[in-house]
């Protein structure tokens, strides 16, 4: 992930949800909202994964707060939000975070 | 998870971690972790997911920088630490955040 190399501080949006079972747009919609985001003003990574049973976590990265609310104010996302709240997302909470330090770890052996 | 009933501000440390393939104690240690972390001072809960190709993502949430302090000083979580630089990850980074705001949505559709 890219923001393995941010100083902080700047911001993570956390965004955990449970999906119902059907598609019906989705995956492609992430990979829409992942294009657009990557080109939205700001914008520092994102670390993404799912378990088994439909749980999610995607935090992205942002350089500030302004960037954060750029997005979310963005027509097509705002279609996106939408749609994930009638078709796509049992529940789903989203907390506003500023990173305040980090540290990393890389094994030296295989 | 518990953390979406929480009042901000409080805090989150964000763990993003490849493992390893090997079990080695994973499992066992991990589960032992989250007991002994549920009864740390100042722990409020835990979002979790990993995805097929060992990348996953463990958010704990705390009430403060001194409850996140206190539970990486804990002499058997050290040891925890140490077993995962020796043998289950290939890479982790934590990041520290203050959470600043919090909204969350719940499906009234099935």
């Amino acid at each position: 992930m890219a923001a393995k190399t941010l100083e902080p501080p700047y911001y993570a949006v956390i965004f955990t949800a449970k999906r119902k079972g059907e598609d019906e747009g989705y995956g492609a919609t992430v990979a829409r909202m992942q294009e657009l985001a990557s080109k939205s003003s700001g914008y520092l990574g994102v670390d993404h994964a799912r378990d088994n049973e439909g749980f999610g976590i995607t935090i992205s990265y942002w350089k500030d707060e302004e960037s954060i609310s750029s997005w979310k104010k963005h027509e097509e996302h705002k279609q996106a939000q939408q749609n994930g709240k009638d078709k796509w997302y049992q529940y789903y909470s989203i907390k506003v975070c500023k990173v305040e330090r980090e540290y990393s770890f890389t094994s030296i052996k295989s």
